[in-house]
């Protein structure tokens, strides 16, 4: 897989220079982005921190609460400025179902099935996102040994199974909100996401 | 155009009360959303303020420098917030051609054309996008008659088209960064933007 362009972004309130890469073989409708931020002194940790982050309209742009992924990007935007690293923003919004979908399951949710069950209910499985296409973002920049920080060990297991070193995984924080408690413990009780103490900075430094 | 579901979701921090609408007509890749914000009180005003926002997920997510949707969709989110009004979230990402190809045009710009001259060196119109479907999203919720949030001469436009009433016509702020002079200086000079002064909240009271 080829860079199809890169182009610097300044990113957050702080005009972070990111560089967001698209890739000749994804198409329409799944536009799906590596974004390398920079660190302050512009170089790049040997082992440097990968987010893998699926779209979430609803939390990445309108901050709800109904799920974490709106704080978990911010975090991942905080650690991967302090030292350099990566986040992978892939275009498959609600766990791969898609935003109007999303909505039909967030309604059955509020009649009481967890998000898992919702999504079955619409005729699709618990998780309909892949992650194999990371492993070809990251060897097109020349990227193979990273640290990931992500809960789910399905993110993991894709990298590994394409060629990447993990070679260690750190938890997000535990971003617990009056409207997401039954969500997050769907995640952690039917997908075995492993929610670990709030993150060191100093864990990730190099 | 029926609504295809309504659902609540808190967005901001402030966790505020919002409802999602989507509709029946639009398919996979163009979910666009009419976004209820609530107010404190839970009332909304006769003529409520309308935002119509396209889809940027540099300025929504990642708060790009580069233009200024990411302040505009906050600012919106505020001034709805303190009375009741709506968003209209529109997915035509990159005035309508698309994440990738809005990446192309910015490495164009890079090299010094203008955002519009970007787009049509690409092979595209100045401005992909159209706005007739808000109107009808509007008469779904039984909204008719609105003061609308917007620079663009072409939204209000669109609505009194297709027969939404527009009362005012209220200029977002100017969000100026060192990375988006040019990009604003076009909008003003190429398709006619209207920076008036900052909202006066006050302007927006019923």
């Amino acid at each position: 897989m080829e860079i199809r362009q890169s182009v610097i972004i300044p990113v957050t309130e702080k005009r972070i220079p990111a560089t967001f890469y698209s890739f000749d073989e994804f198409g329409t409708g799944h536009e799906h982005l590596l974004i390398k931020i920079h660190s302050p002194s512009g170089s790049m940790p040997t082992v440097p921190t990968l987010r893998i982050h699926s779209e979430c309209l609803t939390g990445d742009v309108f901050q709800s609460s109904r799920c974490d992924c709106g704080p978990q990007l911010q975090e991942a935007l905080r650690i991967t400025a302090k030292n350099g690293g990566y986040i992978a923003y892939l275009r498959q919004e609600g766990r791969g179902i898609g935003l109007y979908n999303k909505l039909d399951a967030y309604k059955l949710q509020d009649s009481g099935m967890d998000t898992y069950a919702a999504n079955r209910h619409l005729g699709f499985n618990n998780d309909a996102r892949t992650f194999d296409m990371v492993a070809k973002m990251l060897k097109a920049v020349n990227v193979t040994t990273i640290k990931l920080l992500s809960n789910n060990p399905k993110k993991e297991q894709a990298l590994v199974k394409n060629g990447i070193n993990v070679i260690q995984r750190l938890s997000t924080s535990c971003f617990l909100s009056p409207d997401n408690k039954n969500y997050l413990q769907a995640k952690i009780d039917l997908e075995n996401h492993i929610f670990g103490p709030k993150v060191d900075d100093e864990t990730v430094s190099v």
